[in-house]
């Protein structure tokens, strides 16, 4: 029998021969493929491509290593299409509208008022706190498991009034590629969205391969109950985080409790997310990136390059070149914008 | 020049080719190895195995596919020495009296009062509200990394009365036996705490393999600034989450969105996590594992079987038996407690 010491070395050996194999089977196609095909060549693309490379590449003089490898991602505008209206209020609304039914006291009540009333100009003067109350209320007494049945019930019925497709649609084909390509070199990507938990969690794992606890979104307080042997937990109409704006900054310490290397947004919304990737004490430990998408493709989705839909000024566009932020012009920068543009083969 | 089909061909040939050996090199020490040495044979070694080749092995009935492989542990009293006090009591407590310093009001008022006079009948009689208040008064104005660096500089030089240790040195080797067991075969491996985000992310990745990102504890509201290009974090003195007892079942919502396939506590603290994950409408869809670490060992740790140091009763002894859970006794159960007692070879 060979002895022990040397019957390892030959394993390791083995094991050395093999890994060596493998990576020279497997890794040459992957290498010569586009990572990013979607993309055209130019400062954005190139820009991704040398962060993933420069933070991965074993010997860079910026490698990161694996564990400290995290993306994050706004959704709303950044994933997938915003406009006309953020998706996840249409459903808040249309819940809050058939809850009315059986609330009639609220037809008189700010601020469910107007959207029971459906008074267009009501609803999209709604305050930040005043449209994550609406939402409190249209989650409460709801489990996640139930909440998210409804979302996901919805999302595969609702349709987008200009394009008529699903929503699920209209996620931003560009970045499901840099999702991936990030992925496929050791970043966690996570989403950091104004939206709740359960409304994203809803559809983040199949749209964009983020499963639900990379989904750091706003989230309500909630009471458990263990009756029958049976434990639920039900929501409040309370909101616990209001994961956007500065909130971001305290959702990303919460559930990553890291500063992230890359942070990609597009409103001012996203200003304390990229902040904090870029900005922090501790960013400049290691290689940090920001970037911005910058909707100015009227033709193929919508320009809304400084007046957000929601009115509000995007100061993002004067703090990504101020703070070294990578813009990406959705017009000149993207081949195509939704999947289903892509060419077939 | 060979055609590219073929050459494609040829490299997934290689490449199944260095995977078998790559297999038969690595894998046969490792199926060979007991992967729970510091365990006694008996019940609970065999339900944990049992538990992890039922739903790892291709082929098994109750395979459970990768992402779905989530454990949670309670960390005090599961996977560290929780007596004669929680350590991140003594820590709180310390940092209270040297803030009291000055702030004089402090010393005439509740809850904060009993701690700053030292009082130890006052401090073993708080709630956990009025606990979790002067947690989140030490915490308030810190940013997560300067608490950090102070939770990890106290924990380098603070020892444990009877030990004679650093508090680190008192995790349960059998318990991280079964972390790395449980991430060997691809689980996702959580603390779930009642302890606060920053003070076990301070050692949880060193003590535990733990990433921050995995650390589910109670957390503060923070106020974010950006101010002369630094963007700063701060905590402020409110609870936002209070994640014990059935806050356990709300952080495990809110960080992880799935049941846990496995989920190990020590308390009545932990029902609502074990509940959560045995009992919940969608338990069902898969195995399910709940386990309850028993102190019975006044040798060589504590023996507080029914009546905790907190005072309170442990239900969780009935509750193990009556759904199922899997006790793990710590006397009969475990060969050594702490990872300085293990054999050298």
């Amino acid at each position: 029998m060979v002895p022990r010491m040397r019957r390892d070395i030959a394993s390791l050996w083995l094991a050395w021969l093999a890994a060596m194999l493998l990576l020279a089977g497997c890794a040459t196609p992957a290498q010569l493929a586009d990572p990013l095909p979607s993309w055209n060549e130019g400062p954005a693309k190139a820009a991704i491509i040398k962060l993933v490379q420069d933070t991965t590449w074993p010997g860079s003089l910026e490698f990161v290593p694996l564990p400290e490898r995290i993306a994050t991602f706004d959704n709303d505008g950044t994933l997938w299409c915003e406009h006309p209206m953020y998706v996840e209020a249409l459903f808040t609304f249309e819940r809050l509208r058939e809850m009315g039914k059986s609330n009639p006291p609220w037809r008189n009540e700010r601020p469910y008022k107007g959207v029971v009333d459906n008074d267009m100009a009501a609803m999209t003067s709604l305050t930040g706190p005043e449209y994550f109350q609406i939402a409190a209320m249209t989650h409460a007494g709801f489990t996640p498991a139930e909440y998210r049945k409804a979302a996901s019930d919805w999302l595969a019925a609702a349709k987008h009034p200009r394009f008529n497709r699903p929503y699920t649609d209209l996620v931003y084909q560009p970045m499901l590629e840099v999702l991936a390509y990030m992925r496929a070199n050791g970043y966690k990507t996570f989403i950091v969205t104004g939206g709740t938990l359960d409304f994203v969690r809803a559809f983040a794992d199949k749209a964009y391969g983020i499963p639900p606890e990379q989904v750091v979104g706003t989230s309500f307080a909630a009471t458990y109950a263990f009756t029958d042997n049976v434990a639920i937990l039900r929501s409040d109409p309370r909101v616990m985080l209001l994961n956007d704006g500065p909130g971001k900054a305290t959702g990303i310490d919460h559930a990553i409790g890291r500063i992230p290397i890359a942070a990609f947004g597009n409103s001012d919304g996203d200003l304390a997310m990229i902040e904090t990737t870029t900005n922090s004490p501790q960013s400049r430990e290691r290689r940090r990136f920001g970037a911005f998408v910058w909707h100015t493709d009227g033709v193929r989705e919508y320009a809304y390059d400084r007046d957000t839909h929601v009115g509000r000024l995007n100061a993002g566009l004067d703090a990504a070149p101020a703070r070294g932020w990578q813009l990406l012009n959705m017009k000149s920068d993207w081949k195509v914008v939704f999947p289903f543009e892509v060419p077939k083969p």
